[in-house]
């Protein structure tokens, strides 16, 4: 099956990169809209472009009703759902299927096996995929808490199975601290949650954030692209991302790359994903959670592969083998890639919304700019804060500082404040430079 | 040595080019700039720059004593010439090296060796690089010409050896229009120039431009990164670029490859450099010049080999050995170059000089552009009329195309007429799809 005309279900600069891909295999586009985005760029660069409702996403861009009436009536054979937004809601994924329509990703079913975490992870251990060693959910006493602590070893934290936002998270350093913070934990977690069960799990100190970019087929085959360190974190946030990770050894690469491969033949996965791991400084990695769209830092793997991952996804929607086996993935040479965000680093990264009057992207050599903005374009303040993906390949990782210095240095944006003079003092940090960073880099240095 | 600063004797897209290069190496950059150019990108983003004279290039860039003033005051270590105005002046190269400041190209000798085109020619013959067959200079008398045209084969060209501009050039298909020919043309010539001299050469149809990329270092290592098909001309100027070449076998790559090294080593050259060629259908092909310089259409090359030409020109120059041998040049996929002029294609690429109200350079995967624009730059009469080179990198040629056109289509200038609606048509033509075409392309075809 070929596509003749898909619907982008998104907006901003992964719209604008799905357009890109489609245009390049020549499959029509239909780009939808919120009021809010009328002047955006991808409703330029699409050949239709629609406006399915009110500012607020939920009005809009998460409005299924809308979005099937478009793709109906356009007569779409597909939906690119990027990410966000409904990129890994299994009811969308559903409808699309039931509406004849197909959706570029994963199955409804595979979906929903990575979105629940306690059934994600019982799928790796099944898999064979390392995960972060604890209790096998909730601890029913305190005898138990003893043992499975004394089993993982200490320290060990206790989490709330019903917590979220770092609420009933305790710390235990030792057998009397278990004791102790159990109970206090359990309070804690009824009173805040109506729900009092707490489970355990090993305290990982060190861990760098690697994730492996897989991409499966409709045929059974799956393979991995290697990894992409995204330790470079702020409140969770990923703000540089690069390909390599330079503390992998090439060993360590095939084997992440082969439980990655495993997770995915796991749940019958069809599509790109990611497997995020923590990685310790002993080696060892640990299943964190299964992404099951493609990423905003998806581009540093294309740099290192020469692989256009949106063609990929798209054609094996369509039903095509892969087009390439795990043997001619090569990976060459280092890609890096800064987030520049429409906030002000100097006022703890506040918001900086509102037009753009100058904008002048960086070029040359190994430079790539993936972006919705241009001279006179309005950064809205209701969704997220991104002006630009600000990406260089170079053969050496010290090489790709060097170029994106220079190309931080040649990105011009005038009107609002960005992230750019932070990008700037990171990449001369010594621990930066150095490679060895870890995921609480950013919380304990003064960037 | 280590360079600390360059300055850069050029302007435009090519000075741009240079200072970004410098830049991620750390060495310091010294633009120079006409009275016309105060504005111009190159100024903006060099370390320092000094006007050096009024609009007419004669009276900036082409004047040595303001260049040279500059180079000493600014203590630069080193000048980068770019292409055009002084980059294939030997008297230049000469007085750098006078002043103890390194010319980034070869030495005068090899700039005057092969800027004389009939020394140039002698010494590829002695290089064992084949050339247009025919007279070894002026023919004496008819009976030699008729021995000569016998041994090189008919159809002949008959060529006034003070002639330019197409005077005084003949075409003979057989022995009897030779001998009408060769006294018309004699008496031409005599009558347009003064010199009744003419030589005989190999009259040769349906040829290809196809050039071969060497650089080459001070310790007599000398290198091909593979070819470029420059063979869609108008005029004799060069609009679209592509590497590799679409007919060419990997024998006669490694063929033409070797002849191009053996000539960059009989003028015991370093640096970048470019051998000529035309290449038959037949397989043959025929040095036309050397450009001792770095050109335009570099970047296809850099895309297509993953080396930053410009970077490794600077590195010879300091008197470091090549950055690697012959055996590690890889080519890796396809890409091409078109140049996008200020020109109305649909007004016989008429000059269209003037400000550019809106800029938006493409982005995305794959996508190159090097150029000195930005919104509300003027686009000034006095100068070349190129505004960007839009650069595509590929897996495979029809890829590169269907990449190229969905960049075209996202540029947008507004404010001047561009060369983008014809390359736009190029692009579609069947001919330049299959690849085949040569060198007369643009002249017996519509596009």
């Amino acid at each position: 099956m070929k596509f003749h005309k898909i619907l982008i279900a998104n907006r901003g600069e992964i719209a604008v990169r799905i357009i890109r891909a489609c245009r390049e295999l020549g499959i029509a586009t239909v780009a939808v809209y919120s009021e809010a985005d009328r002047e955006s760029l991808h409703v330029r660069l699409a050949d239709e472009a629609y406006c399915i409702g009110p500012t607020l996403s939920k009005d809009s861009y998460l409005n299924l009703t809308n979005l099937m009436s478009v793709a109906t009536l356009t007569e779409c054979d597909a939906v690119h759902p990027g990410y966000g937004f409904l990129a890994e809601n299994a009811d969308f994924a559903e409808i699309c299927e039931s509406c004849n329509i197909t959706f570029i990703g994963p199955s409804p079913d595979a979906i929903t096996r990575m979105g629940d975490k306690s059934e994600a992870k019982r799928t790796m251990i099944a898999a064979g995929v390392p995960v972060i060693p604890g209790s096998d959910g909730i601890v029913e006493d305190m005898d138990e808490a003893i043992v499975i602590a004394r089993e993982i070893g200490y320290p060990v934290i206790i989490k709330a199975t019903a917590g979220g936002g770092g609420k009933g998270i305790r710390l235990a350093e030792d057998e009397e601290s278990l004791i102790k913070q159990i109970t206090a934990a359990q309070q804690e977690a009824q009173k805040a949650f109506g729900n009092g069960g707490v489970y355990l799990e090993k305290y990982l100190t060190s861990m760098k954030h690697v994730e492996v970019q897989i991409i499966a087929d409709k045929h059974g085959n799956a393979v991995h692209l290697g990894e992409r360190d995204c330790s470079v974190q702020r409140r969770r946030q990923k703000l540089v991302e690069e390909a390599p990770c330079p503390v992998l050894s090439p060993e360590l690469r095939e084997e992440m790359g082969a439980a990655a491969v495993r997770a995915a033949v796991a749940v019958n996965y069809s599509g790109a994903g990611t497997l995020e791991f923590l990685l310790g400084e002993d080696g060892q990695f640990y299943f964190m959670e299964m992404n099951t769209r493609i990423q905003v830092e998806h581009p540093v793997t294309e740099m290192v592969t020469g692989i256009d991952l949106i063609q990929e996804m798209i054609s094996v929607a369509e039903g095509n083998p892969l087009s390439f086996r795990q043997d001619e993935v090569v990976i060459n040479g280092w890609s890096m890639e800064c987030r520049i965000n429409a906030e002000d680093p100097e006022r703890n990264f506040m918001p900086s919304p509102g037009k753009i009057d100058f904008y002048l992207p960086p070029g040359g050599p190994g430079v790539r700019v993936d972006s919705g903005a241009y001279p006179g374009y309005t950064i809205s303040p209701y969704y997220d804060s991104m002006i630009a993906k600000l990406i260089v390949w170079a053969p050496t990782r010290e090489q790709a500082i060097a170029k994106m210095k220079r190309a931080l240095d040649e990105f011009a944006i005038e009107g609002i404040y960005t992230t750019i003079p932070f990008h700037m003092r990171l990449l001369n940090h010594e621990t930066f430079v150095r490679g060895d960073f870890d995921i609480k880099f950013l919380e304990e240095n003064e960037v």
